[in-house]
């Protein structure tokens, strides 16, 4: 698996000649590393007396940025894997009728799926925006650049797990899904976009 | 090391109690992680037919792009490095005067070195995104997203990077140096930020 490699290793294999890990790992994995960073900032925060008012909801908090962490951790493979899957799927025979028409609905499935993933990942990165915002504001000070980069690296999360959606919607003959999908990618970047002007904007003024 | 943790356990380590590592080793993998695909994509063109009228051309970005991908790995330890030795240069002894003055001094020897990692992560992210710059127009084009995909990491980096050189300089005396710095930093947003809108738009055009 590739969280289980080394970060060094991680970097080496997405350098290299072979297309996967790509992009849609790095738009995971870059959702893992905004929704820690906000989970850091709750840890940070949970049992010092400055905030012992805030003890409750930054509890509540972390539970939920170690819950999307912990999925967009996930994501991190299943992109790849959703990707070697649509490489399969144009691998497969076509020399009948009946092996091309198999090959294109496995196509068609294979990328269907190829812009599930991506979409999970902006799903979880624009709920983790949510709880930077809540962290950023009455969590520990002394933290908030690390808030600051929570919301970039989530931001960048979605931006980049958008360019993966939308270059699979390319390839797909669902028009109903390809607009419904496309509607909820721009309703989450809008979104996104907000928060983290808002959060960046509370963290410039902080710094 | 950090980059010798797994991407599980990095991630795991974020978002512990401790607050090293923090947003600042963050801004040097996302640097990394644009590079590396910067590199993906070079690595993707060479020995294509389609491409080999660009082939010396990706060879050289090549070689660039994976000489800063490594030195930015280099970095999301020395930020947390840098980090931890401030923490110890505030945990000196402060019952006399002279014990006073060498905290002090410590402090802000340590500091300055805190501000120093975060902008060689900037510098390199922007030399990094003259490269994404390259690959997104002559380099493969099946991998135009990851093209993308690197411009927003590399940009996440740069900005990353800002908030923490911002949070040290806070602390120094050295008004000439803060001043100076303060500078370079604005100067590198607004590079990359150029940069950044170019390839992307050009990136959305090819989706």
């Amino acid at each position: 698996m590739l969280i289980e490699l080394s970060v060094n290793d991680f970097c080496n294999e997405l350098a290299s000649q072979s297309p996967a890990p790509g992009g849609g790992s790095v738009a995971a994995l870059s959702g893992a590393l905004g929704a820690a960073l906000a989970a850091m900032v709750c840890n940070l925060t949970i049992g010092k007396k400055k905030y012992a008012d805030v003890e409750g909801e930054m509890m509540e908090t972390l539970t939920s940025a170690a819950d999307i962490q912990q999925k967009l951790m996930q994501l991190i493979d299943a992109d790849t894997d959703a990707f070697n899957a649509v490489m399969s799927a144009f691998g497969m025979p076509k020399d009948t009728e009946e092996q091309k028409a198999a090959r294109a609905h496995a196509i068609q499935n294979a990328t269907k799926r190829a812009t599930e993933t991506p979409m999970d990942v902006m799903r979880l990165s624009r709920d983790a925006m949510q709880l930077t915002g809540v962290v950023a504001v009455r969590g520990n000070q002394n933290s908030i650049s690390d808030a600051g980069v929570s919301a970039i690296m989530l931001r960048s999360a979605c931006e980049a797990a958008a360019l993966n959606v939308r270059i699979n919607l390319g390839g797909l003959n669902d028009t109903a899904f390809v607009q419904t999908t496309r509607n909820e990618v721009q309703s989450i970047l809008d979104e996104v976009s907000d928060l983290e002007s808002r959060i960046r904007s509370d963290v410039e003024r902080k710094l």
